[in-house]
């Protein structure tokens, strides 16, 4: 079987075609790394100039990997444009996939990432749902060190900026059949980004979305493939249209809360038992394994009174959160993402009518702010916690 | 409203920017063709070497697209790779839709097309699904005759063969900002090719899949979207080490037949009447409209007796079509595209065992041949049926 073959080949010793000898099928190497210096360098811009992946810095990083050779010698080299056959597959059948994360400037004007290993792992679930080569992320984590570290100049200072990193797996076999990818091109872009929303703290209004759904069980909503991005464009066009400048997507004849295709989507509500619970979707397959969305949950199951919180991932429907808006016990909401890292929600449209969020006027609410703060205490290395803000060197 | 303002782009005026007089936003024009002519034409493979979609023609086509100024030039130039910054929309948020369409040589060397307009009009839905410009299809096909027939040496002569035409639209807007594209190329690549599967009647086997899920309603799976692709590659991987060679996607708990992935499906059932009847799934948004199904139904509902035969498009379960084989009323199955036409299915995995369909013992069963020579006829000029042959001129 091919596909076997390429298992194989990923991980193992792989017969080369043409030759009697075995040849080693060559594992992610950082050490092998080549790099290539511009000549030009880019001017920088200052904070209040910056859009988000709109410009990018002087290098990128590059590792090309075929099935018969494995992966090859990384290069980081000047910032420049592809070129690739237009039967690439990446072009037709989407044989795609990113990540993102960012790179924060400490007070010591150390460089530092936030829980690169946890997109590592992302990326990896990614590539094989999509029978793209896998690969060792800590030596991808050490090839992300000397970019960042090399075109340190354009990690901006001060809360709110950074460098958004944004590696990206694409198939590039040049034919128009589809199969199993037997070239493939990891690349890793740099931009300099203030905050998503253009300012911190900006809210955004949702839609409440039942006529399209981004992702169904058994499908790949839940890892992060381009395939998820596109066909969710046209809804939010249609959104946009009504007032609302993100969909909040729901699943199932019950309206299941799933997430806003960008953020994971956090709710607070008032319980019987005089406690408050924070609230977010399960990985139950249709929504993506966050980050920020897994480091608020454990942060505040860390860091919040059980005797006054509960914490729960489980399933809950618009319904719950109309009704909990209704009677006053809807405390406040937030979106959850790298991009972003929270957002207030301050409405969510639902069937022609919204639901009011509280706390989300012009501002955010209580349990979005201490989050943020704690977010940002951790990415800027003030406060250390499980060693998740990693310095590069 | 960014959306509105896009979509009055398309067909209307639009101020373009740092002007105060009104532009005219160009709709697609194939007068405005400019051709440039290779210098190193390539040799021809003969017919026993074509290999599907590795292999292309001297030439390809292309037209860019921006909001500001709508469709451009449309330019013929030797084929040659594309040049892309690596933060393009099309390779991190798969902003990008096909279609597969197939020029013949008739015994009078005219080369002609099949039911292009059907093309273009799925094209364009699969345009507007995912916020891609849309276009007048007359226009493309004058385009993509003037390409057919700059190449026309590269159309293999014989039944089976043909030159695949694969029209192309993606987003080229460099940022990683999730957004609506306001850059996009179409472009046109021509490959010579054989029968898909290697060669004409090679029955497949499918392995009926219900753990992973193609489209849903309210999803993209009715669209030729590259997003629909990558994620049906590691289910068809997984069936392949089973010894099957597409997944047959069920949908729901009831096991609805859907479609191959690359075909539509189709099975022969015996009724209680005595008659027989032919059935394919409905077009109720989980599959995709395919050209070569619609010509089936179109060209077996003018041409089988309906005292014989029913025709259906209604939903049917595996369940049915595993009851109707153990009762010995399966007559014949097989999938339909413009890629293989129409390929005999000769049995199908479902639930670790095996149903057999007739007929598909190394060939294919009666309709499935008639079919194949119905469309043979009209695809090469033979017999005339509703303007679906047109000569490229």
């Amino acid at each position: 079987m091919t596909a076997g073959l390429y298992k194989k080949g990923i991980n193992g010793f792989l017969r080369s075609a043409g030759t009697n000898i075995f040849t080693r099928n060559m594992s992610l190497d950082a050490s092998k790394l080549e790099i290539i210096k511009t000549t030009t360098p880019k001017a920088k811009l200052p904070n209040d100039q910056l859009v988000f992946g709109k410009t990018f810095t002087d290098h990128m990083l590059e590792i090309e990997w075929t099935s018969e050779k494995g992966w090859g010698k990384p290069v980081i080299s000047p910032y420049h444009n592809l070129s690739m056959d237009p039967s690439t597959c990446v072009l037709h059948y989407a044989f795609e996939l990113f990540e993102g994360m960012k790179a924060y400037r400490d007070s010591e004007d150390k460089i530092r990432l936030f829980r690169p290993d946890k997109n590592m792992e992302r990326m990896n679930k990614s590539a094989a749902r999509i029978a793209l080569p896998t690969f060792d992320g800590e030596e991808l984590i050490k090839l992300i060190d000397q970019l960042v570290l090399l075109d340190q100049d354009f990690v901006p200072k001060g809360a709110g900026y950074s460098l958004y990193l944004r590696p990206t797996l694409i198939g590039t076999t040049a034919s128009l059949g589809v199969g199993i990818p037997d070239r493939a091109l990891l690349f890793v872009i740099a931009s300099p980004v203030g905050s998503y929303y253009g300012k911190t703290f900006k809210p955004v209004a949702l839609e409440a979305t039942d006529y399209a759904v981004r992702a169904w069980p058994g499908g790949s909503g839940n890892r992060k493939l381009g395939a998820n991005y596109a066909p969710c464009v046209q809804p939010q066009i249609e959104a946009a249209s009504r007032g609302y400048q993100q969909n909040l997507w729901l699943f199932g004849k019950e309206g299941y809360v799933t997430e806003v295709g960008t953020m994971n989507a956090f709710f607070v509500f008032k319980t019987s038992d005089g406690k408050k619970e924070l609230v977010t979707a399960p990985l139950d397959g249709t929504i993506l394994e966050g980050v920020t969305r897994d480091s608020i949950l454990e942060l505040c199951r860390e860091r919040l009174s059980s005797d006054e919180w509960t914490i729960s991932e489980r399933p809950f429907t618009i319904h719950e959160v109309q009704e909990k808006a209704e009677k006053g016990e809807l405390i406040e909401a937030f979106g959850a993402g790298t991009a972003a890292v929270v957002s207030p929600i301050d409405r969510i449209g639902w069937r022609g009518k919204d639901i009011a969020v509280p706390a989300g006027n012009g501002d955010a609410g209580e349990l979005t702010k201490t989050l943020a703060e704690w977010i940002r205490q951790i990415q800027y290395g003030e406060k250390q916690f499980k060693n998740w803000s990693r310095e590069a060197k």
